[in-house]
Formats: structure tokens, C-alpha cells, sequence
């Protein structure tokens, strides 16, 4: 018989967990397994609450399963470490994002894109290699192989720097590989929220003239005045929109429900992208002559790799960068998760785990 | 009063028109700009018959203006030369592929990208810098600005040639562009019709391993057998398309109707590009996630600039590649469409412009 989460590993552990599409969070009891030889185990300090642990709360994507414990915005501080383990030692401050592992051996994983490998294993809610299901970071610890760890840069916070490791990555990744990280580019965001918040701010310390794409005119001020974009679209404005045709070298699209995306595809100059990172649940509409006449594409990123994250919050640290956040309890969850829903936070919620979890 | 097409121009041409979105096409008298100083006036031997002449016919696109003469696979004679003109003399042979205008001044000109200039000009149906409508190869003569028109190679077929200058280019560019002209790629081509079977003749050539993707098992044969495709896959047969996940280099879709667009990118690796090149009427659903685990993109290209189309008719010339063709004469088309519409044509109908259209 398969044993329970709670005594399937030897070490005792404690999160919070979603037992059903209901995505009602509760206490739950688990495990997690010993400190392998090149694992560190971490005691999570933060976590931020990204929108796919709602997505995959709810199931809305059709792959979870439940019980599942979300959370891949981990920060925390090594509290035991493998006989082989060379990057960490206890006490090091730690960060752990959406994967802990890959095949390490195919080509994705070679080229230091993990994240592309066709094993690759997401924090939560997947199979580990030893067939057990993972669990987030809504708990009190984590083990993970060190080389899905990040080393935590001095001066980079703990709590506002722990959604750089999902919302950082998955907009710093596209600009880079897109060659839209040279100075005096214009570049859109849509959707100002977790991610396009972010967005925002690595476009702005790569020099680009950022200009934000956004539904509700209420954000106009913040966009421009409290993050630095440089202008700012309501796409049901169609006649800002038209004015606007043709400027944007590239564009990161964060919007996680439907959307049109015509509009968006005529505001980029040709043989540029529409790089979208926010997943909705059904497929887009996608008009193909205005690609053709433009040869646009329309692409997907997801995170990055390890290499890659490290230089992202190594970067952040050097250009103070981190996201606009709100401390929560562990115990507000399923009231933050309502207000999520609802677009209703600047910008993400960062659960204060050590301080608010209670093991019962 | 706005002048009629007969009388507007001081050259008399004749040619086949569609006058509405019946798309019947019959005789139909016109007139022709004079020579110009960068002008070539130019014979029309051959037009090839691109399934773009009946979308534009039907008015599919909402783009057209009636009477409409499609056409833009042009092949012919030089007849008549400007006093500026440097690249051609009475009694070269050129073609005219699918624009004869662009603005010359922007970045995309400037860069050989005339094709992506947003003031380019098809070479049919469109208006002119002088404000006069275009009207394209289903006719006897054509005046071009030299820059437009290219030099036909020796030993390439006038008539087999004809359908690269839209069909071929179509597909050539993106393969370049996109990296996938190094040989051993393992390249998809989705429809065996006008583009796709040109498309595998230059994927060959480039040292590709081609796999055809079609709906009808019945195109094995001619695209394993006669035109050298490595492989087929029969896009609903679903056992074979899973075997085929994540192993293509990129895909050309020349596909003009509505087709789902998932398993066509499952097929893909990581980083690809699933390259659209035939326009289908309505949005096609594309589904974001699997773009985004993939960073996969969905591509547009169009056509391709003047020295491409140059460098691909010589290319095509050294390796002897021309399109399968049906020559047909002038009165033949509106049937030729209506089998065209039934994808019943090995794979180019070419119009003997030059031996069957009776100028009345």
C-alpha cells in the first residue's frame, strides 16, 4: 500500500495545503525526505503567492494533484546540508524557485536551461524522482539538490526579493533571450501585477523606455509614477492604440486570463514578439496575416534556468530591484487567494512563513 | 471624374479579371503606366495561379478592390526600358514576384526588407504611388520599377521557374531567417499544395531531413517517392504524431484554412518555431502553455525583400529546383480555380500567358 504523505519520508513537515478544485487551503501534515548527499535542507523564512498556485489550486490547467501544498517563491536559510554538497554551507540564506530538478543530462539541461528539459520537475505538485509528490513552499522546510538552489545575495531581501525566483525569472528570462535588454528599446507590458510589475522594473534597469499595456486607466499612476514606465496604453483606448501601432520592439504579455491579442501583435515593429508568460486557461485567437505581414511571432517563456536565475537576482541586487509586496500570515492565505482573484494586491503577497505557521 | 481602367493609363493592356467576389474571371481591357525612367515594360510569358489570386478574388482577406487581375508569379521578356534604368535591357528575361513598390526610405528598405516596408505594394490590387490600382500577371504586359524585378537565371524553366517568385521565396526566406538551411535539421512541412512541395524541394537542398505533415495518407507517395521527403506523417493519425513529439528543428505551415495548431507544436523542440506562411481566413486557437514550457514561438513570414528573392532564384537555379507545374491557357481559369479550391492540382497551375490570351 502507498504510504500517506505524512510517513512516506522520515522528517516531519508542516504546510498548508489545497484538498481539492475548491482551492480552500488548510493545515496538513507531510513529510519530507532525509538530506541526500548533494541536498540541502532549507527552513522556509518567505514565500510569495504567485498566481499558478491559484491556477493550480483550482486545477484550471488539469494537472494537479491534490493534496497539493503550492509555493515556488522560497526563501530561507540551510539548516542541513549533504556530505557532497559544495555551494552551501548551514546558515547560508537561500533561494528556491519553480523547479527542483531535471534529467541533468539532455541537451536543454547541458545549455543550462533546465527549466526546457523534458524531465524538468516544478517545486510542487509533481513527481520527484523518487516517484513522491513535491510540496511547495507553504510549509516550514524544504530539501532540494543544490543545484536547484540559489545563492541569496547580501543585500537583496529576504521577503520582497523571494517572487524575483518565479516572477523575476519568467520576465527577466525573455528580454534577455529576446535581445531586448539593450538600452533605448521600447518595450510593453500588459498586465500590471505580480509579474508585469517586475516586468517593469528589469526593462527599466536594462534602459529601456517601458510602456505599460493595461486594461483599467487606475494604473496609469502607478505605472508611471511609483515604477518608472515611460507611458502608459488602456488598450480599450483604440485611438491610443492606433497612435501606438508599429512602436514597440518587444512586448511581455503577463495577462493570465483570455485576451485579444490582435491589438497587441499591431503594436510591435516587424520581426519582433509578443512574448507571452502569463498562461490562460483556454487557447488565444491569433489573426496569422498580421504575423505574416510583419514576420512577428508569438512566443511563450517559461522561468529560467539555474545559471540564469542566480545572474537575475545577482542583478537585482545590484540594481536594488525586488517586488512590491504585502506581508501576509500564513493564515490569510485563502483570503489572499480571494483577493488575487480579484486582482486586489500591490503586487504580491509574500507569506511570512517562519513568523505566522503554526505546526500543529 | 475619376478616369476608367481602360483609359486611365496611356498603354493599352488586356487581361482576367475577377469582378466580384464570385470570383469568375473574364476578359478585361485595361491600360498600362508609361515606361518610366526606372521602368521596365515587360512581356508576361508565364503567371503562375497562387491559391492568394483566389482568396483575394473571393475577397476572403476583405482587402479587395473590383475588377481585380491577380498574378504574381510573373515570368516574361523585357519589351521596353526607362532611360535610368541600370539592371536590364529589351529582351532580358525577368520575373515579378508579389510587390512593385515599397517606400525605399525606411528601415525596412534600407535593410532589403522591402517586404516588411508598412507602405509596400502588391502587385496586384493595390494602389500605386500615383494613386491608380495594381493589376498583376493574368495579363499581357507589365510596367515595373526596375528595383522590383528580377533577373531571370539561364537555365532556370520560365514557366516551372514562375511560382518561386511567391511560392518559392514564401518559404525560403523563413528558412533562412530562422536558421533552418543547416544541413542535418530535421524540418517539418505541413500541406503539400503550391508552397509545401517547394518548400521541401528547398529544405532538401539546405541538407534538411524533411517530414511532410498532410491530412491525406494518399501524399505519401509523391512526397516520400517523388519529392524526396524523409518522412510523412499523417496529421490525424495520433499514434504516429506522439511518436514525433519534440523532434522537429521547425516546421513551415503552408496551410490556408483553419487547422489546429497544437499537435503542430508538440512536434516541435524546444526554442523552434512553428513558421506560418499560408494566411487561413478566421484566428486560429493557439494554446499558450505548451509555447511557454517550450519557449516555442508561432511565426509569420511573408514573401521576402528584392535581393533575397534575387539570391533564391539563383539558388534554386544551381540546384535546379522549380516547381511541379500544369500549364494551362489563360481561358482555362476559372476552372483551373475551382480545382484549385478542391486542392486538385499537382502543385502549380502556370497560365501560357504569352500563347493563349486572345487580346480582344
Amino acid at each position: 500500500m502507498a504510504k500517506s504523505p505524512e510517513t512516506e519520508h522520515p522528517v516531519k513537515a508542516f504546510g498548508w495545503a489545497a484538498r481539492d478544485p475548491s482551492a480552500h487551503f488548510s493545515t496538513f501534515n507531510f513529510s519530507r525526505r532525509v538530506t541526500g548527499e548533494r541536498d540541502v535542507q532549507v527552513k522556509v523564512l518567505y514565500c510569495g503567492v504567485c498566481h499558478s498556485d491559484l491556477h493550480m489550486a483550482k486545477n484550471e490547467w488539469g494537472l494537479t494533484q491534490f493534496p497539493i501544498v503550492p509555493g515556488h517563491e522560497i526563501t530561507g536559510m540551510v539548516t542541513e546540508v549533504g556530505s557532497k554538497v559544495e555551494k552551501f554551507k548551514v546558515g547560508d540564506k537561500v533561494g528556491i524557485g519553480g523547479m527542483v530538478g531535471s534529467c541533468r543530462e539532455c541537451d536543454q539541461c547541458a545549455n543550462d536551461l533546465e527549466n526546457y528539459c523534458s524531465k524538468f520537475i516544478l517545486t510542487y505538485g509533481a513527481r520527484y524522482t523518487d516517484g513522491t509528490v513535491t510540496y511547495g513552499g507553504y510549509s516550514d522546510k524544504i530539501v532540494a539538490d543544490e543545484h536547484f538552489v540559489i545563492r541569496w545575495p547580501e543585500n537583496l531581501p529576504l521577503d520582497a526579493g523571494a517572487p524575483l525566483l518565479c516572477a523575476g525569472i519568467t520576465t527577466y528570462s525573455p528580454l534577455k533571450y529576446y535581445g531586448l535588454d539593450k538600452p533605448g528599446l521600447n518595450i510593453g507590458v500588459v498586465g500590471l501585477g505580480g509579474l508585469g510589475h517586475v516586468a517593469v522594473k528589469f526593462a527599466k534597469a536594462f534602459g529601456s523606455k517601458v510602456t505599460v499595456i493595461s486594461t483599467s486607466i487606475n494604473k496609469r499612476q502607478e505605472a508611471t509614477e511609483r515604477l518608472g514606465a515611460d507611458s502608459f496604453l488602456v488598450s480599450r483606448d483604440q485611438e491610443a492604440m492606433e497612435a501606438a501601432v508599429g512602436t514597440l520592439d518587444g512586448i511581455i504579455d503577463t495577462v493570465s486570463v483570455s485576451h485579444p491579442l490582435l491589438p497587441l501583435v499591431n503594436l510591435l515593429k516587424p520581426h519582433s514578439h509578443l512574448i507571452m508568460v502569463g498562461a490562460a486557461e483556454k487557447p488565444l485567437e491569433v489573426p496569422m496575416l498580421p504575423l505574416i505581414f510583419g514576420r512577428k511571432s508569438i512566443s511563450g517563456s517559461g522561468i529560467g534556468g539555474l545559471k540564469e536565475t542566480q545572474e537575475m537576482v545577482d542583478f537585482a541586487a545590484k540594481h536594488n530591484i525586488s517586488a512590491d509586496i504585502e506581508i501576509i500570515s500564513m493564515d490569510y492565505i485563502n483570503t489572499a487567494m480571494k483577493r488575487l482573484e480579484k486582482s486586489d494586491v500591490k503586487y504580491r503577497f509574500v507569506i511570512d512563513v517562519a513568523n505566522s505557521l503554526k505546526v500543529e
